[in-house]
């Protein structure tokens, strides 16, 4: 296992180096260096005896199915495309992990058949739509996608087309036949299994989230003439609620609400800020809870922009239900875990992932693997050999029981 | 006083087409537009009988002795530079005043000797070091301010050549013989006037003020991971602090603290903030007063950000000592006030004035007009006519009794 994880880890490291950007770690939906990695995937697959296929949304695909097998496959997939400025890990970790899980499911006892997914697309960088990988799989892609333009203006069909791939195929890239379970592997990106002393964890659901963009119009004026009293300072209300918004995700088990965004006007040292525009986000496991808290937040925001005298504007920009993972699926996987000599820590994702999509589609579970430092999306992402040694363990586990039909 | 009252907004409302940009009010120290201001001025002062001249920073002055005067000279001035996007009155209603001031004072029994400066330079805009005009005037222009670039690059020394003048000769423009006075007449640019129903106040001093630069690191991290009791918010630090400032300055008569700049790391909706960089500006006519408020909230700051594991570094950007009005030429201009039938309204000034820094030179009064809404440096900055002729009447009023040497 030592040896898998550190053939995983070099695996991500070296198709790091497939970047657009020269120093940086950049690969956005179809760009050239994709055609890199799928070179390289496809190479691994078809070494595995796999039968090995690129759907109409890029999605690189490797089939295996044991001789005299029929039963439903198990999909193990992660994505290959990553932010702007990225780490090694986010996505790849998960397809060469699927990799080495497959070539271990090979040698069971009990075959098993398997297919595994490189998705184009998840981190939405290049069409600010993310999921177009596992949206095309779990049949849930819409048409409409077709139209988005990158920030060249190209429309994604334009760049499936520029692939060497045929838009009007898409539909054909949703699961057939139907599948036993979707499993993805994946890092943390946040400090929970650090802070806790675990290598892995299973994780239970994708929490949801609401995502508002607040707008907190007072008035503008010179910092040095306008006394307080007569001040309609858009960002003192602003940091007023910033506050509030802390206080109340710090009383709520398992809540997360942040303002990551402030945009003020004119923005000068010496001009009380007029208008500020902000981020606000709330995630949480369980909706009835997320919901009860953006209501509360919206609430205490009018109150204090009332107060102030200012105006508030706010707009919904998202409200995306949370996602449980399979229960029976996750309970093999915590099964796994503990049968790999590991505690079988649950958690939520705060994050969304592929297997929020697929599970739509199919029974999906979800192995998380520390992020030391809690760091994603950052070039100094990383993870531990043991982690990968671990996750490898408990995923093989996993695999064998799926195969035995223990559930 | 009606007529020169609507003649001197008309002036500023002419010279506001003196722009380097066609829809907007911006004219930089010795821009294009700046040759034809002096040339409308020069036709101005050469028809009230005026010396003209313009000095080595760029400052248009015209000079009036009376046949047999020899007493020294009153300096009427004001600045006829704009930030960009400017209104029409900021600076220029001050030389338009004064203009309209050396026209009456030429009709006093006693005659007086008056020199008006348009100053080239006061908001800082172009070099980013304001009263360029001023400082030479005050003989305060230090020689190290000639390397200074624009934003093209061009050096202030540079941009005087090309203006046709000689930055060899600036210590010329610094006043040789004494001057009685220096009186500025120039829009409140605030909303307290407003506020008292009052057209005009007598300056009793520009108020000092600290300037800091604070940066609150925290670590950025995923918006939906990182679990509420792991992060380190540089921005919910920040927002503490914000709302801190404000309470401080709303509690303390006449001071005023600002928050106006504020400048996130990464500055994403799903990312917690790891750096805030932030703008802290406090104003108070005493300086005892803002000392005091400065150390407090500095210390507040620290205390924010120890409890929540932030590292803070704050940069003094300027501390500038308040500059008392001359107290007897104040009382003067109160009584000018009261004998032009209005009432005597003191107060000091948020911002900084040309009547600052030649104050270090010259005994200096100022007068302020009404702004309407508070509003300056914006295209909707206006006056009342009526409130310019208060002005007017002050302003003469004010002149005749330095003409008699009442006091």
């Amino acid at each position: 296992m030592k040896e898998r994880a550190a053939r995983a880890i070099a695996e991500c490291r070296h198709i790091a180096k497939m970047s657009e950007e020269p120093d940086r770690i950049t690969r956005r939906y179809l760009t050239v260096p994709v055609r890199d990695v799928h070179a390289l995937l496809r190479g691994r697959m078809e070494k595995l005896g796999m039968t090995v296929s690129v759907d109409a949304v890029g999605n690189l695909r490797g089939a295996w199915r044991p001789a005299g097998v029929h039963g439903p496959r198990v999909i193990l997939g992660s994505h290959i495309d990553t932010v702007p400025d990225a780490g090694a890990f986010d996505g790849v970790l998960g397809v060469a992990i699927a990799l080495e899980l497959a070539e271990l499911a090979q040698q069971f006892e009990r075959p098993l058949a398997i297919e595994v997914i490189a998705f184009s697309e998840e981190e939405g960088a290049r069409f600010g739509a993310p999921f177009i990988g596992s949206r095309a799989v779990a049949g849930r892609f819409d048409a409409a996608l077709l139209e988005l333009k990158d920030a060249d203006g190209v429309t994604l069909e334009n760049v499936i087309r520029a692939f060497g791939l045929d838009p009007a195929r898409v539909s054909q890239a949703a699961l057939g036949e139907e599948a036993l379970a979707y499993f993805e592997t994946h890092i943390e990106q946040g400090p929970v299994l650090e802070a806790e002393g675990l290598p892995v964890a299973a994780v239970t659901s994708i929490a949801g989230q609401s995502r508002f963009s607040l707008r907190w119009i007072g008035r503008s004026g010179h910092a040095g003439t306008t006394p307080m009293h007569l001040r309609r300072d858009a960002l003192a209300g602003a940091a007023e609620f910033i506050t509030a918004v802390e206080t109340r995700a710090r009383h709520t088990e398992g809540l997360v609400a942040t303002v990551g965004k402030l945009e003020l006007e004119p923005n000068a040292g010496n001009v009380i800020p007029g208008v500020v525009r902000m981020a606000l986000e709330v995630r949480h496991g369980e909706d009835f809870v997320r919901n009860e808290a953006v209501k509360e937040l919206l609430a205490q925001a009018r109150s204090i922009a009332g107060r102030r005298n200012l105006q508030l504007e706010s707009t919904l920009g998202l409200d995306q239900p949370a996602v449980p993972m399979d229960e029976r699926l996750t309970a093999v996987l915590a099964g796994a875990i503990e049968a790999a000599g590991l505690p079988a820590k649950r958690m939520p994702s705060g994050a969304g992932h592929d297997a929020m999509v697929m599970a739509a589609r199919v029974p999906a579970a979800m192995l998380f693997v520390r992020s030391p430092g809690g760091i994603s999306h950052h070039p100094e992402e990383t993870v531990l050999e043991e982690d990968v040694g671990a996750a490898i363990r408990a995923g093989r586990e996993f695999l064998s029981r799926l195969a035995a039909g223990v559930s």
